[in-house]
């Protein structure tokens, strides 16, 4: 699933919302942490008090080409200085208890942060350390909360892969309408439907020539049948063209018998 | 964002695609695919030729938990047989070229998945090996595409998050409400890969008897075509049927020479 390495190109896209990882403990998770971000067109990475200080050489190599987000990181003691200059903070967390807040999905979550941003404000998103999350005092500088629809039955889930579905969901939130489907063409057209048709008598001749539609009660089913087959899809011209030649070079030995 | 190990109680939801991981290369990736899959709900995953065998030990560790979906993990030699029992193949591809396959957003894939489930079929997603993808023979095993709509600056994406993106769509899909879609064939079902394969061999076999496929530089080429065409659409078992009748008649005088 990889492709070149874009990482050299990589710059804000704004409005966007800030990343916030809260007291992260490893370094090569901050990087994967870049690389989702780079994924999804996040860029601002904001980290309150990494375990292991700040910067962490790993981070690099698990950033995959993501060095402009892990190179602009900055870092703070606390949330409420991480948050200080957002306009609304939302924090991903899996089940608050005690807590009375909004809580949102990602995909809702992502389409506020775009809303909001659209309205020139800053947004920030909180996510929590490896193991034990955001506590109650991280939650609360925040004003909503986006809790993740996913198998309740299991709850694990790494951090960079949080942050990755909040990229995702927001790359889409900002495309507003999204193409559920779009043919994928690059050298070769789709046929029209008479070339297909150009076809359909090529291979129906040599059928019956060849016998195989002899049984009158059964020709116009099979014919049928060979019809919905070729129909279904889309046949390229290309496509059309070898299969034109398939057919005429199988019959070619009983034509030369002749 | 982590919560407690569930992983003990994983168990598949059915219907539920498989997740076939194409030459993957390091066991602890495989093991974060897991983990991932756990979170989305899915349960069966297939290896084909991993690099390093089967079993990894290191995935058992990366998988945090979702050893029962690595204990269930089925290997294969190659994607054919590992599709052979689906009726309906996806193929995860970043910019695929020189092909013509309907292609889907995640989303749009998820939806599909679902829908196809619903009418008693089964289905499977394809992913590359970490570096290079899924080269263009994968492909040839695939009836439709899966691009993620995700930064284009920015391609280069971690194989369990290309996963993780997958089954959190999935999980969402499944909830949703699904689409009713008319089933086309009420006298026949879908033929299964295995059965598409079989007809394949044959109409190859013939081609290549008949002197079709004689340039060398062409033939891998012109295969793969005959592959993409006859993949698209949903082949039935009586269309197949046909169609090695077709064949078969098509060729009789040819050999009836001899």
């Amino acid at each position: 699933m990889t492709g070149r390495d874009g990482g050299a190109e990589l710059s804000p896209i704004e409005p966007s919302p800030v990343v916030i990882l809260v007291r992260p403990q490893l370094a090569e998770n901050i990087g994967s942490v870049a690389r989702a971000m780079g994924n999804g067109g996040l860029f601002h990475l904001r980290l309150v008090a990494p375990r292991d200080g700040w910067p962490g050489e790993r981070a690099w190599r698990t950033g995959s080409g993501a060095h402009r987000i892990l190179d602009a990181v900055q870092v703070f003691d606390s949330v409420a200085e991480a948050v200080a200059d957002l306009h609304r903070v939302f924090a991903t967390c899996p089940r608050p208890r005690h807590i009375i807040k909004p809580v949102l999905t990602a995909r809702g979550g992502a389409a506020e942060v775009v809303a909001i941003g659209t309205r020139g404000m800053k947004t920030g998103v909180l996510f929590g350390p490896e193991r034990a999350g955001l506590d109650n005092d991280d939650i609360a500088c925040a004003d909503s909360l986006i809790r993740y629809d996913l198998n309740p039955g299991f709850m694990s889930l790494n951090l960079a892969q949080a942050v990755m579905v909040f990229g995702y969901e927001w790359w889409l939130a900002r495309q507003g309408e999204l193409p559920v489907r779009e043919l994928q063409t690059n050298e070769t057209r789709p046929a029209t439907k008479g070339e297909l048709d150009n076809f359909m008598v090529h291979l129906i001749r040599e059928c019956d020539q060849s016998g195989f539609l002899n049984n009158p009660q059964k020709r116009p089913g099979m014919v049928r049948n060979l019809r919905h087959f070729f129909q279904r899809g889309e046949v390229t011209r290309q496509e059309l063209q070898t299969l034109h030649g398939v057919v005429s070079e199988l019959v070619r030995g009983r034509k030369e018998k002749r």
